[in-house]
Order: C-alpha cells, then sequence, then structure tokens
C-alpha cells in the first residue's frame, strides 16, 4: 500500500508515537480480581442515597457547578477525622475526578518542562505517564527487595536528582507496601533542601485498608506543608465508577492547584454522589474491616502454600514467584478468575474480593499451579 | 513580620506565580446572564430519567467505568446526525469532563514544549489558559473590527508561526460570531501546509445556536482528517453542571488522544446523564429554537435603541459601546441581574436568558445607560 502524500499528517508529539492507551484488559469474566476494586457493589441504602442526591441536583443542571465545591470539602474533612484522627480543614483539602486527575494537578502545578518528579520502583505504572503528559522528567529510585524503601536510599536520590515533585505510594502499589513513618520523615526532611522546593505527594489511595500500627502520613501534615496526602473513594468506598480523589495538603498547597484546574473539573453530579457515599461512611468502613480480614487470610493461605507474598496492607496481594507468570495468569483466566500480571518479573497480584471470590481464585490456583 | 526561612518553599512554576484561579463571578443575584447557560432547567422528565440511568448506573459503582464508553459516543454521533446532517461513526467521537478537558487532551497530544497553538482575538479567554496548563507557546492573531476573521489574515499568521494546534471558536466567545465557510476551508488549508503538522479545532460550543444557513464545520470533517469540530451538553442540552464535552474527527486523531487521556477520566454517572439527556434530544432542541429566537429579538431591540450589536450564531450577545462599561455591569448588577464584563474594551456580554430574564435585563438596561 501506498502511503499518500496528500493527506495531512497529525502532529503527534514524538513521545506518543506508537503508544498504546494505558489500562487493563476489561474483559468479561465472573471473577475480576485485577484492578484492585472493591468487590461489594453499593448498597440499597447508598443507592437510594445517590439517586436522591442526583435528582435533586439535576434539577439545577442547566447552571454550572460551584468550582470550589466548599460542601464536598468539608464533608471529606470531616471523613479524614473519623478515620485517622486529624483534623485538616475544608481548605485543606481538593478534590477532582479520580487520584489521578489530582496528580496531574500537582504536576501541572510543580512539575513540568526543566523539571523532575521522583517515585521509587516498583511502583504505581500510572506515574510516568502524568509526568510525561505533564512534560515533567521522570525517575525512578529503588526500593529493596522486600519492596520497603529505605531512607538512606531515598535520600541519597533526592539529593542527587533534585525533584520538585516526589511521589510515594503508601501501601504500594503494586506490591501493597506501607512506608515506615521514619521514611517519610526522611523523605521530608531532603525534599525540604531541595533548591527551589519539592513537595510530596503521599499517595494512599489504598490507605484505609492499612493494617492496625501502620500509621497514614496525614498524621504529619501539620508540620509539613510541602507535604500533600491523596486518596480516593475508589476503593475503601467502592465508587470506582464514581471518580472522586482527592487530598489534603496546606492551604497554599490547594491554592496552587485551584490555579491549574480546568474551570468547573468536578461536576455537579460528581459532588452529589460523592456527598451521598460519605454519608455512609460508617457501613462503608465496616466492609473495609471485612476485606481486610480476608486480606489477612489470603496472605496466609498463600504463604502456607509454599509461595512468596509480600506484607500487604492495601486490597490486593502481590504473591510469586512464578517462572511463568504468564502462563499462571492465562490459566487462572482459563478458569474465568481475572488477576493482573504486574510487578517485578514473576510476580502476579491479585485483589482481595467476596469469600466467595477468593474461594474460586484460591480452587484455581491449586489447579494451575500444582499447589 | 519575619518570614520564617526554616518553612520550605512551594515549588510553584514561576509562570503560575500570583495568578487567580479562572472563573467569573458566582454570585447570588436573581437573574444570571454571565456565563451562557441556558436558562431553562432540565424538565420533571428529563430528571426523571437521569435520576433512573444513574439508579441502575450506581448498583455497579464499584467498578471502573468503561473506559472507551462506545455507547456514549454512538450516542452523540446519533445526536450530530439528527443535529447536522453529518454521519461520524462512533470512532469519530471522542468526550471529556466539559470541552475544557478536550482542548486539555488535543493540546498535550498536538501542543507542549516547543510547539505553539494559535487563535484569533477577541476570542475564548481560556485558549491561552489551556496552552499555558500545556506548557504550549501561545500567539493570537487577530480578528476583522466587526469580529469576523480574514483568510487572508489566517493564511499569513499560520505560515508566520507554524502551529502545531489552531483553535477557532465558531461561533465565537465572546463575540457571537459564526467562522464563513471558506475561512474555515483556508486555515485548513493552511494548516495542511505547516512542517510536521497542524490540527485545527473548530470549537462550536454554542453551534446548536447558529442562525438558518450558517454552516457547521462538521460538513468539512469528511475530507480533512487534520480538523476536529467540539462541542458541548453545557449549552443547548442546559447539561452545564454535568460537564461533558465531545469532539467529532478522524480516528486517527481520537487515537491520539486516547493516549493522553487520563484512564477512567469519564465517570459511570457522567456517561449515564449524558445518555438520559441526549434521549431527550428532540424537545431540548425545540428549546434551542425558542433561545434562537429570544437572541435575534434582543439584538433588535438593542439596535432599536442605538446601541452597537454583534451579529449573534449564540445564545449571548456582545453589545456597546460604552465609555465605562464596568459603570454599566455594576449599575445592572445593583439591579439584580449579572452580565459579564468581557471581550474588546467598551463592549458587554448578556446571555439569552427566559423572557422574563430578558424583560429584567432590558429594564435595568434602560435605566443604567439612560436609553
Amino acid at each position: 500500500m501506498t502511503a499518500d502524500l496528500t493527506r495531512p499528517v497529525l502532529p503527534l508529539r514524538p513521545e506518543l508515537a506508537g503508544l498504546e492507551p494505558y489500562g487493563a484488559p476489561q474483559l468479561d469474566v465472573p471473577y475480576l480480581l485485577n484492578v484492585n476494586e472493591n468487590p461489594y457493589a453499593p448498597s440499597p441504602q447508598v443507592i437510594a442515597s445517590i439517586a436522591d442526591a442526583v435528582t435533586r441536583a439535576a434539577a439545577g443542571l442547566n447552571r454550572y457547578p460551584d468550582r470550589d465545591f466548599p460542601a464536598l470539602r468539608a464533608d471529606l474533612a470531616a471523613y479524614l477525622l473519623a478515620e485517622s484522627g486529624v483534623a485538616v480543614a475544608p481548605e485543606q483539602v481538593w478534590a477532582a475526578n479520580g487520584s489521578n486527575e489530582i496528580m496531574l494537578h500537582v504536576l501541572q502545578a510543580f512539575g513540568g518542562p526543566g523539571r523532575t518528579a521522583l517515585s521509587f520502583a516498583p511502583t504505581y505504572s500510572m506515574y510516568p505517564e502524568y509526568a510525561r503528559d505533564t512534560s515533567t522528567a521522570w525517575v525512578a529510585g529503588r526500593r529493596e527487595d522486600d519492596f520497603s524503601l529505605d531512607a538512606g536510599v531515598a535520600r541519597a536520590a533526592i539529593a542527587e536528582h533534585h525533584p520538585s515533585v516526589v511521589l510515594l505510594a503508601s501501601p504500594n502499589n503494586p506490591t501493597g507496601t506501607a512506608l515506615a513513618r521514619e521514611t517519610v520523615l526522611a523523605v521530608l526532611d531532603a525534599a525540604a533542601q531541595v533548591p527551589g522546593g519539592c513537595v510530596v505527594v503521599v499517595d494512599e489511595a489504598y490507605g484505609e485498608f492499612r493494617r492496625r500500627g501502620t500509621p497514614s502520613a496525614l498524621e504529619l501534615l501539620a508540620d509539613h506543608p510541602h507535604l500533600a496526602v491523596s486518596r480516593t473513594m475508589s476503593k475503601a468506598f467502592g465508587l470506582a465508577g464514581a471518580r472522586v480523589g482527592y487530598l489534603a495538603t496546606a492551604p497554599a498547597f490547594v491554592d496552587a492547584l485551584r490555579v491549574v484546574r480546568l474551570p468547573y473539573h468536578l461536576s455537579a453530579v460528581t459532588q452529589a454522589v460523592a456527598r451521598a457515599a460519605l454519608a455512609h461512611a460508617p457501613e462503608l468502613m465496616a466492609q473495609v474491616g471485612a476485606l481486610r480480614d480476608e486480606r489477612d487470610a489470603l496472605v496466609e493461605w498463600l504463604r502456607a502454600h509454599g509461595l512468596q507474598v509480600a506484607d500487604s496492607d492495601a486490597n490486593f496481594v502481590l504473591f510469586g514467584t512464578f517462572t511463568d507468570r504468564r502462563a499462571v495468569w492465562q490459566g487462572l483466566l482459563d478458569r474465568g478468575v481475572l488477576i493482573r500480571e504486574v510487578g517485578p518479573q514473576g510476580w502476579l497480584r491479585v485483589s482481595v474480593g467476596t469469600p466467595q471470590e477468593t474461594a474460586a481464585f484460591k480452587d484455581a490456583l491449586v489447579e494451575v499451579a500444582g499447589l
């Protein structure tokens, strides 16, 4: 076939050429344990509250939404106090369409051309995409063999690369590893010494699933105005489909994000849905407790069957290692169980589902891996 | 007060320093004619459809939304066929949280550092912000005194600046001016000659309000793969609060946007709300007809009272000129009528409201400007 040279070319940025859109396969199989969704659908009570809130919001949809959504920010602040015991003011809270839009705002305000974002691999595979989409240079330091982050390694990387943004997932995805408080403090201290400034985002998308005794970086906010802690309603609240991410930080940090956000980025419907779900926080947090127990039992079961398992403070478990992890992933899929082929070579990640889903996963794994 | 030198500084990008977040004042007054909203709230029938659709979507909100939303894209394609008589395939349609996110995707894919976006002033004041947020250089060419765009001027600007993205609002905001077909064709031809390629986005946010005989650039899509036509559900559909913008273009253009979009950017709730409203397109389009008539009558009334008025194909009217437009704006506000102080010096912009709102505006203007 001859190219039609008279057709105008599209000026796609060279760094995007040949790339596929990000995303795990969206397959229709019985057991979806691949993207760390909450397996529990909203209850009839939550659905009724959402429907009621959206019906009321719909009556005014011809008007633009409130650009600063103070009511939602107040509700999120109240929730953080209840969940973590840390008081933040509504002015310290910011929200967007998923925590990925939160990260975009952070990198638009503090990253960009001529600047560097730093994280420590293996970690969330979207981070380098956020950097790429904002023309921010991307550097990945290393985690230890047990997926923890060594404070000295982190300090050295920050001193070497002078990032303007450090992204730390805690619990980390895809490993489930939470950061020690001392490590976060070391990073904050090193960041404060970067000429020109450096912000630190602790991504606690899975924060509510942390084990008893695991700290939240929210506790460090008061003393560190260059720290932001991001959360999401996708996981603990079981609202992945509603796209609500948020962060807590210093008011000046929020003000910077307000300059780069697209006006009216958070729809009146999204604001209504989020507030309706937040009103049900106590019952949703009870589900989180059940998932934590299910997670701990799954970790034990996998270890009892001779597998390596990373300590998990999240609603997923990284396990392995397999000589041919692709074959194990495919064997599970053949049995109707979709998990994720992600993370270091030889490892696989499974989301914590309902007891029934976990049982299906276990049965399939015993067959496929010959446990 | 002494600055606390031990506090870490935030590495805000220098081009953002001192900026205020974009947006018109959100004031609580009786007559809101400042941001070109549709004055008609969703009908009880539309509200019921939205509530029903969201209730069904809510049952699955623990799962991520479909990243590629083919059902919504098919509905939007069917709507464009009905509205403009132009057939596009669902693969030619892309949607996002408002047309401002559409523009962000376009500039992330085709603009960015080392590249230039071009438009012609006076035009939509968000365009330079989209450029800034994507580190794209911004050049504003000029429109004629009657706010039309001269084809020769446009060709020369493109040949001089070699933009990778040209943004053309038609009808233009804040002037209401639609582009002649010949002008758009001249721009497309000049863009096709830019080394490295250049895409042209015709922003038809107000396209449904065009007068009979005014063409839509949708008609040019088939022959111009470097053209995209953006639309929104904020205006004609009266869904500003739902945040749904979209564009139609060549499939390869959409594929480029899919690489830079954040995964799951369009929530399951937003998809459901948009589809519910699209099912009511015929009744909503009848309202658009009423607003067009109201607009034409308002233009005549203003001219009959000795004012200059720009020809309008939109749901707003730019009128003037006033020696002290700020005083007129404030005088109207003092009488409960909020309009917009925007556009070239001496002009003011008023949105087309209900007959009652228009009457309130006229009464106030007669008093304030002594017509």
